[in-house]
């Protein structure tokens, strides 16, 4: 099954943001929302609506790193930091990477020893070639 | 205009959240929004819709605090801080209050005298009694 589909049937409000799947190798995804589904008092984006977009793309980052690896496991927010630094006036675009390799295996070690581990990841959108929104979300996955 | 028609009408997606405000007094806002319209792969209230729900509750206690001193003014979030200790099983119920009679009147004597003024809010979701989301906003006001 596709992230995407994954995302529109277990989580059925990223329908009505319009999330999609824009771009995805091993090391890095990005989703991608119309502006019109997401407009705000300012006619740009809302906070919540770019809010979803970027705790989904570490989510789907993470679901995606399982799936490679044949693991299955409950990916949940835990704490996040988000800053706003220009309105996003474009389709809101969001791009996750993981750090390192040493990232992906540290994690993938204590998830396969442990049966939950914790990762720290920072998604960003930018608008118009300028960093806009700026979040670092900590997950935990566990059996 | 009553703020649940204000933010219907102005961010289109807190109709498919299925927000509503709960309770208003001067001091303390409650929104609250369904959890079947909220739901993820848990069967448990999405990130994006909690966060949704508290950046907003804090918007709107700003927003009512503005109107009540005939006040104009565009309200943005500028960094907000998000902790999920525990997942939301029900109705997402989210309340912000000011901190004290000192803070709005800073905060107010600020935006008459400079057109612009910040203050940091805290929104909390509760859960069968417990605590389950503290957001912590900060938020712009400006002409």
């Amino acid at each position: 099954m596709k992230l995407q589909d994954v995302l529109h049937s277990e989580i059925p409000l990223t329908v009505s943001i319009g999330i999609e799947v824009l771009e995805y190798d091993e090391n890095s995804l990005t989703l991608i929302a119309p502006l019109d589904k997401n407009t705000n008092h300012k006619n740009t984006a809302f906070g919540g609506s770019l809010y979803s977009v970027s705790v989904l793309t570490g989510w789907g980052l993470i679901y995606l790193l399982l799936e490679k690896h044949h693991l299955t496991g409950f990916i949940v927010i835990q704490e996040s930091n988000t800053r706003f630094i220009k309105p996003v006036t474009s389709s809101i675009k969001s791009t996750c990477s993981f750090d390192s390799e040493t990232q992906t295996s540290k994690f993938l070690s204590m998830y396969k020893r442990k049966g939950k581990a914790r990762i720290k990841l920072e998604s960003r959108i930018a608008c118009n070639g300028e960093p806009s929104v700026i979040f670092t979300g900590t997950y935990v996955v566990h059996r």
